[in-house]
């Protein structure tokens, strides 16, 4: 008998490869190309002797080897939600009548899961988030499988302008789509992909805009805030959870992966009460809890101070690498060649123009010489959505997994090529082994 | 402005509390309750020194620890999906041409994530599963979330009667419904909640029955096999995959939580090509890949042999905790008493069965008693679902968790409380001092 298809569902017919793939792919297929696509993480500094001491405590004793090798429950371990919102607590100096409860806390198969999890929970074929433009492509994908529509708002040096927030949200609501927007996402430490942060006064203009434009349900905040505690100058600023007074508006989805390591896959949400049961209600059908063993290694890591040594460690190791990219980009671009890109004070990524009419795509002049140059980066219109027109001469350059020498040479390669594809030639003096 | 109620997705309607959790409560509130009712695993033979032993051995090496801490791949560490084909090309005899390949493996986090994964890619709203009655009571719960029906086909001594099967695809294509069918799902080694296993014969006759009834589309099967290790008599049957030539029929669907570690939360799919990629795809949006660190353990423990010690040292853990719930039971229930149990050669459960008219549900005078006595059990009205009139009078018994003295005298409880609701009073001499 001749074989019949199968029939995938109507979400698979949504379910595309992230074009991040595409760039695996050449990683893979070129091992000598210098990757400012990646936004994996520093291997030098990943904290294997830490991680290695507080295992072998939790393992080489019974009790805690059994506690850690069992089952865990659906929302996570207790004593690392404790410790997540203590922590939280601090770095938004809530006093204790304010305070973020444990309660609240889902632990999550690094954050990637709970953005998953809360789109799945909270949006319906149809609705409309609004995100950033530019704004992290992963999750667009998320949101196309949901069969959700994004919608992009402008950005500034502060970040997302919350007064075109509103101008959308009023324009929605003249065509009668007002109903379909159930949440705003926001990246606001040192966005993936530009680097920008979201300014103090403007988080609390996104809690009163969201509140005030809930006329029909409540409009939530997705805030991101992946890259919050890696940050290389200036101030911490507080979360934009902590201005919202109804602890009902925010979202917050935080992570383990880059502060500590990608390899112990643990993120985590603290949410609005009654957002959390719900959450972990999907998570118990999804796979009933994350790794257990990995969570006991985190709660001891923060427990015995290990964890606060190493994202000060980080934040030297990428501030290095943040200054190698920022000079190397000052000496190779120079200002009249008509290239710019953005001062990131933390996270892993600058974001770089290219003079108007160079493109930077996938099939674009410039992508095919950095190929061939053995450079790449992140086309910069993977981070726009249908949604108007956008521009082609964008690119998301990555500094968290090549090492300082290997940046500059990977940015003296980008300005080879793009003087090959018609960047101005300027003869400017190299400054002698220069130290970013 | 008073606040505005969140509007949840329709999923979220259709995703409710997984009705074990109510024995989470129970446990919880009552620490010394004998708990036949968890599906947890022993706890004293849980491998902490081998598992400390390899993670010591990766972290401790930079170049290993390098790679176990940095981000995986989606579909999981490539090493690892070599060893499990190659122990399952093993366990099934499969010659060269025939073998499974590593392409085709997905890593989960655990196989309840694969199950949830595959009813995503695989299931719209309407589609008909069928699956065993009794069967796995939280896919019930993933079903429905998806706004699938399942429907129930009877089991024997031999697992699902693969004829009532037939009979119920004939039905179902008289009324219409069989281009809804899309799936059979089947936990064929030591059934949850059973403890049957799928015969031979009906292994090849259920492959060929969804071949042959594959009409519309391609009739998947699921097999789930998450027991098959847990094996403490007869010999071992190959997987129903192993009899699908056409290696297009059968999602096969394991786990390293049962026989090794539920805290490393591991499991995995061997996956009929192109819905392995399609899968990937799907867990590129929910994750981008399960726990790294996690994978990279599994893989040294089987390569070092770690895991088949272990293996066989929990055939001889389980076989013991089997052998004194079933001598407990013959003690304590005489046949005149008019109660029934499975024998199961494998895994977690026996399946007991109450006389006619004693009902074992949630709110039922047995389970009233229990509790007083301080006994849980899973009540078997669980593992169906609403398809036509079952039994009431059924339950779940582990003998997973707890040590052979507190399964004694948990059964003994157990049969106390049934004296207690009317189950006949028999003096029978006591074996003084039995070991089961």
């Amino acid at each position: 008998m001749p074989s019949r298809p199968v029939t995938l569902s109507h979400r698979a017919s949504l379910t595309k490869d992230q074009p991040i793939s595409w760039f695996m792919q050449q990683a893979v297929e070129n091992p000598d190309l210098i990757s400012l696509a990646a936004g994996l993480v520093d291997v030098e500094s990943l904290p294997g002797d830490d991680i290695a001491k507080v295992a072998q405590a939790i393992l080489s004793d019974p009790a805690s080897a059994k506690a850690a090798l069992q089952y865990g429950t659906t929302p996570g371990y207790a004593p690392l939600r404790e410790k997540i919102v203590a922590r939280l607590n601090e770095l938004d100096h809530r006093s204790p009548g304010e305070a973020y409860l444990a309660d609240d806390v889902v632990v999550t198969t690094g954050s990637q899961q709970l953005l998953y999890l809360l789109g799945e929970l909270l949006l319906d074929p149809g609705d409309i988030v609004l995100v950033e433009a530019p704004s992290y492509f992963v999750f667009h994908g998320v949101l196309a499988s949901l069969g959700v529509r994004a919608l992009q708002i402008p950005m500034d040096d502060d970040g997302m302008i919350v007064d075109d927030l509103e101008d959308r949200l009023r324009q929605l609501e003249r065509t009668g789509e007002l109903p379909k927007v159930k949440m705003i996402y926001t990246v606001d430490y040192f966005q993936n992909p530009t680097g920008l942060t979201l300014s103090l006064p403007r988080r609390a203009q996104l809690v009163e805009v969201a509140r005030r434009w809930s006329k029909h349900h409540r409009i939530l905040i997705l805030e991101d805030a992946a890259y919050r505690e890696l940050r290389y100058e200036g101030g911490d600023l507080p979360s934009i959870m902590s201005f919202d007074e109804s602890r009902e508006q925010v979202l917050l989805a935080m992570t383990f992966s880059k502060p500590m390591a990608p390899g112990l896959k643990t993120g985590y949400g603290i949410l609005p009460n009654g957002i959390a049961a719900a959450l972990a209600r999907f998570k118990g059908n999804h796979d009933f809890g994350s790794s257990n063993l990995n969570q006991h290694i985190l709660d001891r890591l923060i427990a015995n101070g290990a964890y606060d040594r190493h994202v000060a460690n980080l934040q030297d190791v990428y501030r290095n690498k943040r200054d190698a990219m920022l000079h190397a980009l000052k000496t190779e671009f120079p200002a009249v060649t008509g290239t710019t890109w953005t001062y990131p004070k933390g996270g892993l990524y600058v974001w770089w123009k290219a003079p108007e009419g160079m493109e930077t795509g996938p099939n674009s002049p410039l992508m095919r010489e950095c190929l061939k140059q053995g450079i790449l980066y992140v086309p910069g219109e993977f981070a726009y959505v249908e949604d108007g027109p956008f521009p082609r001469n964008e690119a998301r350059l990555s500094f968290g997994v090549e090492q300082p020498e290997r940046i500059r040479e990977g940015i003296e390669r980008l300005a080879h090529a793009a003087r090959e594809v018609g960047l101005p030639r300027i003869q400017m003096p190299r400054v002698a082994g220069c130290r970013g």
